[in-house]
């Protein structure tokens, strides 16, 4: 299998910010994600300058969209997103409308649902009925800051996820430390955010997420 | 009871449209609302901008935040939001987060969660006993695309959010005329879009909305 993917949210408040960040490590890997925060602050231009920025690599947006796909896509893929998320409680027309308007730019453009709270694997089926493939699974940083942790639950999830035919990202709050606890699945993407973004080196660490990567799924 | 209020969202996809919409009728609406596409647009520089135009009404900001409560919060509420909505598939930790942020700002200051999707009772009586008291009943525009319309469903669950206790304000495609169709409800909010901003004489559509509110609530 390929190896999972590095994607690293920038969810800082200001594109400054946000700049002087992935400068330190944008060129190691390999999926630029506007994060909602940076996003909610600077809008759509925050995605336009990491277009910019990285003409060759994956950038995300992740905006969690619940309605008005059409719209939203165009804004998003009309910015230069690859990818664009959207919330798992969104109807399936509001995906599928970000998914038709992502293929008039391209190939590559796709949907990624953000599972958070209740979603059911009869939904899951029906997003990938319609052509929605990709899922990001997470681990809701404010459930983490109130002490939850990876469980036997996630784990489960994400494993039936896979055997669906998901390409499955996860993501909250992740250390490279923590990849072998999904070394059993055929893991997409894998998203850091605090631990690269606010490390003493940021490349370093960036680094030893790739390294752990391939150590781990290589 | 008090009259619902009325809400218009400013669903532009350019600030310097939305300023040029809003400024038909802002008089005489109750609240403001920097809709989702808006923000995303423009970023939080729309939620500045909306409340110095309208120092004296209600400023919403529609981001339906799903995580990362206490820093999109700051965002918001920093920015002179008076509201701020959060999805439903958000953790509890999440929206508690997000309203406390709010409560440092002012007693005033409020969090909305969107309903979309397979939200159940059982997690709306934990927004509630958290001090998340307001719901917005939204029929998904692109479900309304799709040809969904305004069913018993829907008047059934209203009434039950209603009876809860919940302030409950309704949205999605709705126009004056459709208003009788909630009248035995103590609705809180009702929100205009489309019907209003691109009526020809939108400052004559938010007078007829304000009109009916009166004749079916008054």
């Amino acid at each position: 299998m390929a190896l999972p993917l590095l994607q690293v949210a920038l969810d800082n408040t200001t594109l400054e910010d946000a700049i002087n960040s992935v400068k330190l490590y944008g060129h190691i890997i390999d999926i630029v994600e506007v994060g909602t925060i940076l996003h909610v602050a600077e809008g759509i231009q925050a995605t336009k300058t990491m277009r910019e920025l990285y003409p060759d690599k994956i950038v995300l947006d992740d905006i969690k969209g619940a309605d008005a796909g059409k719209t939203l896509a165009e804004l998003c893929f009309g910015a230069g997103a690859d990818i664009m998320t959207a919330i798992c409680s969104a109807d399936i027309n509001t995906m599928i409308a970000m998914k038709n308007v992502g293929s008039q730019y391209g190939e590559y453009k796709d949907v990624q649902v953000e599972l958070y709270g209740d979603w059911t694997y009869q939904e899951a089926q029906q997003w990938y009925d319609n052509g929605i493939t990709q899922v990001v699974y997470h681990r809701s940083r404010d459930a983490e800051l109130a002490g939850k942790t990876w469980g036997p639950t996630d784990f489960e999830k994400i494993g039936k996820l896979c055997d669906m035919g998901f390409k499955v990202t996860i993501t909250g709050g992740l250390k490279a430390s923590d990849l072998h606890l999904f070394k059993e699945f055929p893991i997409h993407g894998v998203i850091g955010g605090r631990s690269i973004r606010n490390a003493d080196d940021p490349a370093q660490a960036a680094q030893a997420f790739k390294d752990e990567i391939k150590r781990i799924w290589g």
